[in-house]
């Protein structure tokens, strides 16, 4: 009882400290760095209808006139640029085919024959049939021939295709954190302003939904991933079923002539039930990353961070109750036939059980997780294989060794579970605890050392994750006081109830936290905001900076996005 | 069961027409008004300690100087004026005695003698002992004495005593509503700010309160108030005890004789126990107002919304449950004894019998009240009392005449009341619909009568207690739903499961409201402010009409203000 409370008071210092610690990262990171994009633009959704004769342009330039009339610098109106990409992308390949055929050809040239063999392809499918031609000749027509087409239907894009929302530009940085937190308009479901997502994070067919289908997408949403985390449960429940071996002998009683040889034993005990159980949590995060995709939120860090938090409660609830109970019911099942209402006692009584297999699990992930991490050998095959198979011009080698993203989306929710196992076996089992200390140790010393060396941030949020790993970590704690509150009550251990009061104290101090720190998480404070730039920016290049490549051409120079 | 399903139906339409109404008549009282000090003004609390060697003003100058260069006009700090307001109210009370010893000798004068009888007064405790002096020297020569030593204490307040809170004065409309909807500083117990209150709304004494004493302050009157909700039912519950006097005879035999008189039979049975509610109910919004002031609230039309909402909850739990469910259990309280399962059944059964009750009271409040109201007899007595008795001079006669408030603090929730009683009667008692009609027809026609022509408004919240009123009917809708399920389960009629989706949808109903109006209630639409005023306010005026008449001196001068 003394351990679950200075288990609880431990982790609220620390939380808090951490809570503080990352409010004042993310005031330095936003006062003194250079200035960003992001800081001058705010996201305007939700455009009503444009007056007769006018264009959404205009409405937008007159509105935002209006009502700052010093500040504003100049808006940049939301097209659908679905026709636009599909030839630009096409123009992009054709460019980089050519890159390639150049390349190849120019090898050539320098390993055999002065002159080189020049590179041929076919015109027809996949280049694998069709009249062959010579590569270099093919595609540079080729490129000559939808560079006016794309000019033409960026005009068109520009022109025609406007949807109902914008990025707006201002000359200050205060003025468009001022204006991103204020109320515009009279009715919620227009005019609805936001912080504008970094260049690199838009996600632009997800801009122009309007308010209904958002609210609407948003709740479909919850409801399958809720029904997803529900029935999830099968499965999960019979892998389970399969990692303690006395089930196996018991349900299936004519494999003990297999499983009792020593070595096949063995192996199965120990790994197997936990890779499988990996694997298949490795699959998971796609479909919440698209399904967070699909709720409409404008930025991909938000969609990262909305992923991750629905993943965390997936495996919290699959992974860390559904092993807990499945292994358990499954052991107990031919008990309990008859008297259903002794359940509860028994699965208590069981929970305890499972700490082997959690046991495993931790040092599994660390053991494996980290050397895989650490090593990188499965990016390094990849490359590898890249570059014998596939890459030929120095940007495709470039591409082909990028160690890519952090991937918050399955780290943190993994690196929570186990937080959450140690956490709650750290009283039932103490022997998890110095596992979760190694893990969250060498975590400290490869992580850390795989995110300042290695991985290349995709996305800058400025600390918005911590609020949400914030809540996720106080949901573990309450989860571990709640399963010891049961435990100890199913021990008939009189002062159980002295657990309550520990569960008001993280309801009051999750309320606390949320309510001193949160806010500034969601909104840029004016006070951060108004400290002078080092530099005066360019509003220009901020405002080119948000232009989609595919309308980005030189060609159409500021005049053309006036006349529009 | 169908008839239940209109009542919400057309519910949910007039009221979703109202919101859009109000909100409307916001918008353009918002816009097209001259311009109002508070459109100009923001109130900054939790200001954090100056450094040292600086004072509260130079701090919070330089700060909002740095935030909004060009729009921030000045700052008012609030002070502590305890000391100088009990000054300015001696000086006060002191002129109005020199006006009205000059006003009794003019009288004098003009009917008898040409030199007239120069008043007199005593020096001692009330006027009643210690030596007789001329009241106009004495007088002067108090007022002549007190002004030097005002002045000093103003001087002193205005240097010493600043407090941790200030208004702070914007050049523009604009600029004022946005700041007071931005955040400022990271952490959300330091500069919090608001929308400013009226003028004569501020509630100075609470201006200082810290952030975590108001919170904590709202969580403790919370708490009274739902004790106080609670335990008056005790009291409610014995009155209408005796109101059924067949309850009566049943518990006190011996009363009988007198009971069964045929005129005191009648006159206790219609009456009597309505208005010992009425009056009981009349003494508690004091209390109530007295609550909400203490929770920290800075403007007294919020004050009074969070009273009246307090009250509402209050009749309806007390007034409405607790008189059927009392009168019902008194009713019953025999035939329930040795079964008090059957309590429920019981219940439902009875519960339609104190419907004469609300019957008679609907009619008493719209026969006595709306009588009393429009012929304003007792304002109109009190008013001839004072005028034989008290007043003398001009200036009192004018204030004894003066109709005051409207009163909302008690007047709505009365009316939600009634409302919530015809509304949960509908269906069970529909002889209560005419009656209702005839309350809120009579009612829109003698109230509108009186807020137009005859109560002068104390303040103006610009329609704020509209979205207060709309969540109050809602949850009287919810009510009158889940009594409705109640009722036709008790009467084991098999579609009462029908109700469900009726429940749900009054709750997706209240979200939308709630999604869509609301935040234009709590703050000003950038929208709505950016209208050009007619006339260029003058600044300085509003920053004036905020000074406290304890400090508005005409001899402190601007230069004063500057050098604090």
């Amino acid at each position: 009882m003394i351990a679950v409370y200075w288990v609880s008071l431990v982790t609220y210092f620390l939380l808090w400290k951490a809570y503080k610690h990352v409010s004042d990262i993310r005031a330095t990171a936003l006062r003194s760095s250079e200035p960003r994009a992001e800081q001058f633009a705010i996201l305007v959704r939700d455009i009503p209808h444009a007056r007769e004769g006018e264009t959404k342009k205009e409405q937008v330039d007159s509105y935002f006139k209006a009502i700052y009339p010093d500040t504003f610098y100049r808006a940049m109106i939301v097209t659908d640029n679905k026709e636009v990409n599909k030839i630009w992308e096409e123009l992009e390949k054709n460019r980089k085919k050519l890159l390639r055929a150049e390349t190849i050809y120019a090898e050539s040239r320098s390993i055999g024959s002065p002159e080189g063999v020049r590179p041929t392809t076919r015109t027809g499918f996949l280049g694998l049939y069709g009249t062959k031609v010579d590569s270099i000749e093919y595609y540079t027509e080729k490129i000559n021939e939808i560079t006016p087409k794309l000019e033409a239907e960026q005009k068109i894009t520009l022109r025609d295709r406007q949807l109902s929302s914008a990025l707006v530009f201002f000359t200050s940085r205060v003025a468009a954190a001022s204006a991103a937190q204020s109320l515009h308009a009279r009715m919620v479901d227009s005019w609805v302003v936001v912080d504008a997502p970094e260049p690199r994070q838009v996600i632009w067919t997800n801009l122009s939904l309007n308010y209904y289908s958002r609210t609407i997408r948003k709740y479909v949403v919850y409801t399958i991933v809720s029904l997803t985390i529900l029935f999830f449960m099968i499965p999960i429940t019979f892998i389970t079923a399969f990692t303690t071996l006395e089930n196996l002998e018991m349900l299936l009683p004519f494999l003990r002539p297999i499983i009792e040889i020593k070595s096949v034993r063995t192996l199965l005990e120990a790994f197997i039930p936990q890779l499988v159980l990996i694997i298949f949590l490795a699959l998971l995060p796609m479909l919440l990353r698209y399904l967070s995709k699909a709720e409409g939120i404008p930025s991909e860090s938000h969609v990262t961070r909305a992923a991750s938090g629905k993943y965390f409660y997936f495996t919290v609830l699959n992974v860390f109750i559904g092993v807990s109970l499945g292994g358990s019911l499954l052991y107990n099942i031919k008990r309990l036939e008859g008297k259903p209402d002794a359940i509860i006692e028994v699965l208590a009584a069981s929970i305890p059980y499972s700490a082997t297999f959690f046991l495993t699990y931790v040092a599994l992930r660390f053991f494996i997780g980290y050397g895989l991490e650490l090593s990188r050998v499965i990016p390094f095959a990849i490359f590898h294989c890249k570059r014998k198979l596939l890459c030929k011009t120095e940007a495709e080698v470039k591409e082909a060794w990028a160690p890519g993203d952090f991937r918050y989306a399955t780290r943190f929710p993994s690196d929570m579970l186990i937080l959450t196992i140690t956490l709650c076996y750290s009283v039932i089992a103490p022997l998890i605890i110095p596992f979760g200390v190694i893990y969250f140790g060498m975590g400290w010393l490869v992580i850390r050392n795989q995110a300042l060396n290695v991985y290349v941030p995709s996305c800058e949020s400025f600390g918005r994750m911590w609020p949400h790993i914030h809540t996720r970590f106080l949901s573990a704690l309450v989860f571990y006081q709640v399963i010891m509150f049961g435990y100890f009550g199913v021990k008939k251990f009189i002062y159980a109830f002295a657990i309550i009061p520990l569960l008001l104290m993280s309801l009051i101090f999750a309320y606390v936290c949320n309510k001193k720190f949160y806010r500034f998480f969601h909104h840029r404070a004016l006070e951060v905001m108004c400290h002078e730039l080092k530099e005066t920016p360019d509003i220009d290049s901020v405002y080119r900076s948000y232009l989609p490549p595919s309308l980005n051409s030189d060609k159409l120079d500021d005049d053309e996005y006036e006349i529009v």
